[in-house]
């Protein structure tokens, strides 16, 4: 067993969802490498040591550049707002470091080509934190489409709805709201929400030629927790576009915070020839399948539930008919990627397969001020 | 184009849906037989002539011997109360009219008996209005099974759910609540509600052998709408028995008045060793279904949305994906029972049939009064 | 009770579903106008004969002017394809009769204006059959929307998916395919489904300002049923569209003939500040309600079986917890027309509410093709 | 923080559970004691290791009663077979551990009334792993209950549903399937899945007064994984009883490993006088609430989805929308242990609420093999 020693940048959620993946995967998972929890780096130390003892890290840093000096570190994990992940994603290859950073990959293009620049150049392992591909029933999707079960595909369409900024007294900006931020989070919810979406899309479907784009601001103004003053919303409430992937079918994305009952509503589907995949993260442990082939007066969609050991990830839990639950996609990323170190392979989503959902996002964003269709 | 001559007794709730019935087989369903609405019987002779004018009865009458005595009646249809069905129902049979009786059968197994043997000694059509096998997805369950598709079976269970008694101000007697007074209904929701699970069972899974059962009245007592006073409550507001079938399967049935939240909750479930079915009144048009065979990683629940051409009853509506409803399980019971006229043969459930399920509910009701099992 | 003498042209799908409109709208609703089947005109006798026959329609015509000629017609059905909509309402409104036509109201905006001013100069009663208002859950969106339940609109969605037309084998043009052929319907989904989602998405959210669409052709050449070659096929299979809404809030829909496993998918989906809705036809009955004021620890999304009386429509049916149909619909909008006659009101949607979805279609296609927005 | 010093025997489907509860409650919880992974027991000492270094627990033990000698052991987790529970958990009490015994608490009551007996002597914590308690959305469920928002309960109903014995191959005795043998296991579906049913049951609801019950054995024999031979089946496969609760309402069970298609389904329904709950192991973070007091055109099951951060125990997980699984349930249960160490009150259920559940399933054994009802 050969330890990998975890450097954590953050302790937001995405830092608390990382180091319960580091903290389980080699519970459940048979594999070579096990990651160590060698130090929380983080601004405030008294929080940073708060959270470092409740999860075991031996030790504390409060300047990244500190933590990528050291020698006992074998992979940095990022998890700070999306502005600073060109800065210290590059830094940490240029110091050898593997590069585990959280989505969205970047700013924008630009940023994100340097970063992959930066790793494959140095030649550090290197991913981001896209983890819906990870969920078992998004992983059985894969699966399905991959054997061609699906034929020629028609269709994609995929969701992310919330309804959390509907009261205009949510600030913006801070450690709590950096999201609602432009100058923290690059944007709203194409790059919070539909990013995600944009890379289970392209992972499943093949990658998207063409945008045409609409963005909405809701709220206009909103305090900003910072300057503790009304500040314009810079942001993108609200997202929706259409697109032509590749391979010929039709996609249709939306996200929005204003969707009154949807806390956090990602949602797939998949039309083919032969037949249709839908998923939602609201019950991310079921697939609806239909299969055309099967004797018409009983056909209609499947509801699978994902629980059995033939299933995706699914050996390494429980029995079937007991679910798991969100915090199990970053387990399996962190299993993937400790697999990847056992087998010597590039692990995905890889810092350049983000870059393709960050050109994505651009082009949407583009599409939306420019009330114009734009090429990805 | 034959006539047969309908002589309706009752215009409430199940005389409009028979009526309906009648008004419509024929525009949907090619037949040898088309029903005249000859006379509408009813004590109100004010009531009983706006009923017919406005479904299109040609005349009324006021006592039903005089409707009997008519020579241009060919059937009767009977939607009184329980307690009048064995002496109409023998009348109608002596006087050679065809008996189309709304169900239950009768009051007790000994009432039914006699009716059965009326009606077979005078060789007339007969039928008992249990609609729900007319249900397409019920229907579809039907030859399912008859297919074998499901295999050895081992379980079988059913629910009749609702709430509208929970309210003690709701009276009993009389003409809207007359299903709340033994004397006229027999007995409580056995005889209305789960006489319709019982004879969808053993349709689908043949003859129940032996029964323990339990039976409650929740509201002690009620105004009676004919006294005027409070009486006491002789229906059973609740019942539930489980029960072995002849083929070696288990069954448990339930139904209540009291189950807050259900309308009108009549469910099935039936699980063989190959597969399974599932399907409620509520989503009537969905027929669930699970099939063993199924490749394992998408094995699933298919949810079948019963209004395609090939599925029973359906060619003769829509298309495929356009629903029908309630009433239409009615229509489909008369166009069975015209198609029976045409072909000579006798239409289903039969008095005869219907004496199987009167067998179980007296069974059910006398196990539940001495706390023991009883053979059917 | 006083008599409405129909003249009813076409015989095909609409053609039933109108006839069983005024068939059952007096059986159900009590009104002072009773239609009276006094005609129906198709082309071909010997067909238009069976129907008559079938259905009760005293006489037959072969010729749409003859028909308009009589004195005993009182109102003009128009159930024949899109292209004939515009000749024939106009003469029918120039010989003073009710003009009842199907949806969509015209080939394009031109031809609806003209339609929209002959009505309006002949003072003839007039009405497109969007039928899906009546829906009891749809018109109960529509009392919860105006009753202000949801406050300020964010979001509306709609989609309408099929799958029929995936087989390339499925002809275009003739009786029973016109809808495939652009010169007898105008355009491909867009007029056929998705004018269903926007006369709904008007009614429920006000009127579009501008969109933005994209169309798609999937199969490019299909036999055609009339010349027996293989033509090219002129209809868009698929159509999305976002779009701005004159209150703000912002529009998607979608429609395809290719999504495999969606018989006849209509839904509709309602975002405001305190609350949402949402419905779908394949579950009609249903109407999907979130309220933000409910308790926030039993705070979810409200399954409501829109049944009970005091629902829309509903009082004139069944009890609680039993279904109604599709067809029901088409009984509402008769009745409701009935109901305009009484009233001396006009009835909805008239001639110039199904214009303004007219303009909206119209704009869609120019878009689609344009590649750019369109104010509608 | 003070150590507690856990003792595991068993390293099975349950050992995993538990100690997956003690590697993670202290992560998510704020608690004042924390348990150390001291010892793992188990008579295979190679495979016990192997389990011990997986999760880091400090030593191991091949013989329970060499455990229970150990000073550095504050609390005994047993995981074995039921027929172990008894003499194991005494010994333990005597030693003056504290006990954490898997469910169902024993073999029968006698045994379970020993147990008792033993740890209330002792004056030991002790606690029994009826998980499901503390699934968030049951335990929310005895909130409102609690709180009176049910009113008057009329109705409990429960399943849980299995389909994994179905296949005759599947072999009995062993350490694979110990819970088909009825010297291991005490008996079959009663207590190793109604028992559960029970437990919660009782919970919400309040105690049971009297059954009447069937089971059935479909497979008669078995291979017996231990003597290699074909042996008669002892267990109950199916078994379903009705019963009264002492505050008056009415219940009915049901558990079965024959019903095809359903791998894990454990549910509940409860109705009362002002509205009703239901759930299901399958979608465990949903509750279903049906309240009637809501405005009756809106009125239907609220689909809550329990994540937010004021529902049971989701406060301390992720954010809204985000489902937690099955593995929780014990999680929370380990917590709540802790919490009880911290206040120094008991946990529950203790050794005493879980012979409740002992009794009532002894009264179903009795009651299904005399066919006969039984007093609890």
């Amino acid at each position: 067993m050969k330890n990998v020693n975890i450097g954590m940048i953050g302790y937001g959620f995405m830092g608390k969802a990382h180091t319960n993946g580091y903290a389980q995967a080699n519970h459940f998972f048979k594999l070579g490498h096990k990651p160590v929890l060698k130090a929380l780096c983080a601004r405030n130390a008294e929080k940073a040591q708060e959270f470092a003892d409740n999860w075991g890290y031996e030790s504390i840093e409060t300047d990244w550049r500190e933590l990528l000096k050291r020698d006992d570190i074998d992979a940095v994990d990022i998890c700070v707002p999306n502005n600073l992940h060109k800065e210290i994603s590059i830094a940490a290859a240029e110091a050898g470091k593997a590069v585990l950073c959280e989505k969205p990959l970047a700013i924008d293009v630009a940023e994100g080509e340097a970063m992959c620049e930066a790793v494959e150049k140095a030649g550090v392992p290197n991913m981001v934190w896209y983890n819906y591909r990870r969920v078992p029933a998004v992983s059985l999707a894969k699966q399905i489409i991959d054997e061609g079960r699906l034929g020629k595909i028609f269709h994609y369409r995929a969701n992310f709805l919330q309804d959390w900024t509907i009261n205009a007294d949510v600030p913006q900006g801070g450690a709590a709201t950096w999201r609602l931020d432009a100058e923290a989070a690059g944007s709203g919810v194409t790059g919070d929400l539909l990013a995600h979406c944009i890379d289970t899309a392209i992972w499943l479907n093949g990658n998207i030629k063409d945008v045409s784009a609409m963005t909405e601001t809701f709220v206009k103004e909103r305090m900003h927790a910072e300057t503790g003053k009304k500040e314009p919303v810079t942001i993108d409430d609200a997202c929706m576009f259409h697109c032509h992937f590749e391979n010929g079918s039709l996609g249709l994305f939306e996200s929005t915070r204003y969707a009154r009952g949807h806390k956090a509503l990602n949602t797939l589907e998949i039309n083919g020839e032969h037949g249709s995949l839908a998923w939602d993260l609201h019950d991310l442990h079921r697939l609806q399948y239909f299969n055309y082939a099967d004797d018409g007066i009983v056909r209609g969609w499947r509801d699978v539930h994902v629980s059995d050991g033939d299933q995706p990830y699914m050996g390494n839990w429980w029995v079937p008919g007991l679910n798991i639950g969100y915090e199990h996609s970053f387990i399996h990323q962190v299993a993937d990627f400790l697999k990847s170190l056992d087998e010597g392979k590039p692990v995905h989503p890889s810092f350049r397969d983000a870059l393709e959902t960050q050109k994505v996002c651009d082009a949407v964003l583009k599409s939306a001020k420019e009330r114009a269709w734009m090429d990805v």
